[in-house]
């Protein structure tokens, strides 16, 4: 809020946002006390920046009248001159004595409704001094990498440095700064992050495998059609998409649903139980009818004879992977599935595996590797 | 590697990569043996489901004779029996009691050249299995979340869990698993977390704020043609684009280059030292122009007037945005730039205050914020 036509502006913001509003103040102190007269929910001031103890008083006094919170925030590029040498020696201690002397600065103002943060560029110096401020302080803190980058290098810069310390319980509010065309992919990683540390649930979360060796199916494109699609949900049903049966089903058991395909056909299943076998051209939409069902009546809707279907097809693909799969029992394997008549070899299992080379005068199944529709495809090169 | 026949692939692969290449072997264990043969660089196997002690034991004599490394896996969806129903109560204790109980295997058949992984798609438990796993072994530790998602979620989801590891020094090697049509996508994400805990420097580092009510120029198209750009360097310059000048450059004194942009004009500085001011048009081309200079002479080359013309430019910006710019300072400033004889003000600095609404009979700067080219465009609503 660098103006003060701003301050007509943040009226109306505040009347009609749906979320609470901070006005960021930096210099002018009129500023922000005509922005807690305007209605804002929260002021972000530098203490050091504001024009002295007394302009800082003022603020604080009209804050505690009108029940505003502020945020004290210390950036590293704007320390006062009197820790420049601390900062020199110790860039951290620089920044949490700062924090610590504006939160004495605010205590002796009678003032205690605020939250702190110290922001830096710097990922490494961002969780030491927020792991030590939280050591000295009892406030709350705000979290943050200023000037992080662009959304694919400041999210992964943020993701990693509030993590981390989220991660250990430090931090309660956080911002995502990014140099973004859309502001919106802030929040957006702000609840990524949050997700995946198990602090909120907010929408779906999607788990698939990087896919390796044993994969037949077209995964990436699968995936990708289901991320798109559950952007459409608000609930946190969790989905994992495996690329096959072996550790898959048992890694995904928490998960709500989940799908596993092989060339031809997938299995669609529920906490790791099977629900039903579809056709692969089927399987999303068999999922995402499953997914439906089940919000619509807070169950999973089993069918025991498709379940049971389900499960045999899996027992199958388990069966053909036991502990042992010696060359020995694939080569009795291959040789059984070979016997059996008309059997379409390309509708088995993708695990059905297939022995070595060389070994002429045996009848193999036709399966083979070189015609799968990943071949070639995961590694681009330029 | 799930078949005989990639072990002739494997044997082209190990001659032909750049890199070491890791076997990553499941229930067979001839197929281990023949990965080794091949030239494999290290074998990545689960010991529980390679089919008993003894088998392992081959395989690790093996790897001895020929003096290669293995890498122990454990994944939460494939415990030993024995373990299950600690698994139950305490997902964590249980990953490390099946990893400890690998090494303890591998200790007994006299193979010490190996690292452990423990891996699962829950980040917390990843967390705290690592942890703990460190507390109790010696060996390295390779880290990765399984199953982590897309590019977007999974690379977030990765950079939280093996962010918080690394930052605390647990992990020794570490795989991004994304579900992805690109895989080296993965291999940046590595670098990316790696970059942003300093562990490793490797490439340009662009630093960009997330701008502000102060930004008065097109920064985030300025900041994607400087990513872009940027990619074409191998060097670990460290760059940062600034939408303002206050707090910018004292926060990016650390940075080889940067920029801060106003209306018509920007300033290129280096270490925090002005260098030249240039027209906004020319701003990116000069930076890439000082940069190249720099790489090539393997210092940065000062031109002392441009410097000092450029500090004369940031000198007034700071001079207008001292401490204490009250609403009188603001007047007093206005009615002196409204007094300058044709004063183009639209070339002024971007931080050039305006002063309040509704104080008739005053002349004013032409400078207005709604002609901002960024106004309304950084928020996109549906």
């Amino acid at each position: 809020m660098p103006r003060e036509k701003d301050v007509e502006a943040l009226k109306t913001i505040v009347t009609e946002s749906p979320i609470p509003v901070i006005a960021d103040i930096h210099f002018n102190y009129t500023l922000a006390l005509k922005a807690i007269d305007a209605g804002a929910h929260c002021v972000r001031l530098n203490p050091g920046n504001i024009g002295g103890p007394d302009k800082v008083a003022q603020v604080a006094a009209k804050a505690t009248a009108a029940g505003v919170p502020m945020r004290i925030g210390v950036n590293s590029g704007s320390l006062p001159k009197h820790l420049h040498e601390l900062e020199r020696e110790s860039p951290v201690e620089a920044l949490v004595q700062a924090a610590v002397e504006f939160v004495e600065l605010m205590e002796s103002l009678d003032f205690e409704n605020f939250k702190v943060s110290i922001k830096s560029t710097n990922v490494p110096n961002t969780i030491a001094a927020n792991r030590l401020l939280a050591e000295k302080i009892e406030y709350p803190i705000h979290l943050g990498i200023t000037e992080a980058g662009t959304k694919w290098s400041g999210s992964l810069k943020s993701a990693v440095g509030l993590g981390t310390l989220l991660a250990d319980g430090v931090g309660d509010t956080i911002r995502i700064s990014l140099s973004t065309f859309h502001a919106e992919e802030e929040v957006k990683v702000a609840w990524e992050i949050l997700k995946a540390l198990q602090l909120r649930e907010r929408g779906p979360v999607l788990i698939a495998c990087p896919t390796c060796g044993r994969l037949q199916f077209d995964m990436d494109t699968v995936v990708a059609e289901i991320e798109q699609r559950l952007e459409q949900y608000t609930e946190p049903v969790e989905v994992a998409v495996l690329g096959c049966a072996v550790n898959g089903i048992g890694e995904a058991s928490h998960a709500d649903f989940g799908i596993t395909g092989a060339k031809n056909e997938g299995l669609i299943f529920a906490h790791g139980k099977p629900l039903r076998k579809v056709p692969q051209d089927d399987l999303v939409d068999a999922l995402f009818e499953e997914i439906d069902k089940s919000l619509d009546r807070g169950a999973v809707d089993v069918d025991a004879q498709k379940a049971a279907e389900g499960a045999e097809w899996l027992q199958r693909i388990e069966d053909e992977n036991a502990d042992e799969l010696t060359p020995e029992r694939i080569a009795q394997m291959e040789a059984a599935a070979a016997k059996e008549k008309g059997v379409d070899v390309t509708a088995e299992p993708f695990l059905k595996p297939v022995g070595g080379n060389g070994e002429a005068g045996r009848e193999r199944p036709k399966l083979d590797e070189d015609a799968s529709p990943v071949t070639g495809r995961r590694f681009t090169r330029a």
